[in-house]
Order: structure tokens, then sequence, then C-alpha cells
């Protein structure tokens, strides 16, 4: 299983204009293939910003890919410019692979 | 939903032998009241070190706390110090509020 994960700077007081654009996003993301599950995660707050992480369970690393290679991936991201003003940095993309699960 | 994360910087050569400790500790979860699911996620190689961080879903943040202040958790910890060459910094914790979700 494989998960990514983007950090994102949110600039204190633009938290709720940023969890407005999550939702109201059509991501369409249960009807890709090998997508599990997302989470979107509200953390700590630091100087001058809010960290927010985003959590994608795929079932692997390459149904992910085949995922940023697809039209609804560009159709999901094709408003991001927009929003520039609400982070205080680039999001932080991670991947990772799961090696122990408990539930 | 709550989520803990923790994130390990495992010092390069020590991977196999940090997923063995995980792996090997008896941590009793499944029977704590308010605990979803773990998972132990292997992350991207830096500078010196892999980053591994820990993701466990809570019911809520007050679950969670009851079980840092548990006998279980206590048990759990109790031999940390054993293995403080693996790292080559102390782990970061972070905790979040889950503010969407789709699965």
């Amino acid at each position: 299983m494989f998960v990514a994960m983007n950090r994102f700077q949110v600039r204190r007081g633009h938290e709720a204009e940023f969890e407005h654009v999550w939702k109201s996003r059509d991501s369409h993301l249960k009807e890709v293939p090998g997508f599990l599950t997302f989470h979107l995660l509200r953390g700590p707050e630091y100087e001058g910003y809010t960290l927010y992480t985003s959590y994608t369970q795929w079932r692997s690393r390459e149904a992910f890919e085949a995922w940023t290679r697809s039209e609804a991936f560009r159709k999901a991201h094709a408003n991001a410019g927009e929003h520039k003003h609400i982070y205080l940095d680039s999001p932080q993309f991670e991947s990772f692979e799961v090696v122990q699960e408990i539930s």
C-alpha cells in the first residue's frame, strides 16, 4: 500500500478559505482505480501559518502515478494557481510505503 | 476524528532495525478504547536519514490523550531509550483533526 502526503503552510486567517477550496472541489477520486481513502488534516499552528496535511492511500505506487497522468488529476488541479495568496510556501510532497498496519 | 503522527529520522543503514523494533512490539493498540487504525510508513531518503512516519487514527483527541496516560502506553514505550543510536534526531510529534474524508 502506498501513501501520498502533501504538507501545506496556510497563512493565519486563511484557514476557512483553504478548507472551502478543498471541500468544494469535485475530485472524482472515488472513481479512480486503486484509490482507497483521502483525509484532509488540520494540524498545529506555527509562527505565521497553520499546517495542513493531505493524506491519500492508494493500492500501489503505480495506481497513484497513473492518476497523476490522468485527465481527472489535471482537472482537479487546474485552478490551483488562483489561491496562491493562501500559502506561505510551496506545498511539500512526500510519498510513503506502508510497512506495518494495525486496524 | 483525530490523527497523531510522529516523524522519525532513521540513520541510513538502520532501517531494518527500526522496522524490526516496531513489528516486534506488542502494542495492544487494538484493545485501546477509541483506537481506529495505525500505519507505519517508510518515506523518502534524505541526506543521512530515511524519513519514517507513524500515522494513528483515533475516534477523538480525548481517546488519544487517555491512551497516553495509560499503562498500555507506558509499557509500549518502556524500552524506547534502548534504540537511540538508530535516530539522527528526536521524533517530531504532530496532531491533526480530520476536516474532510473521502473513502
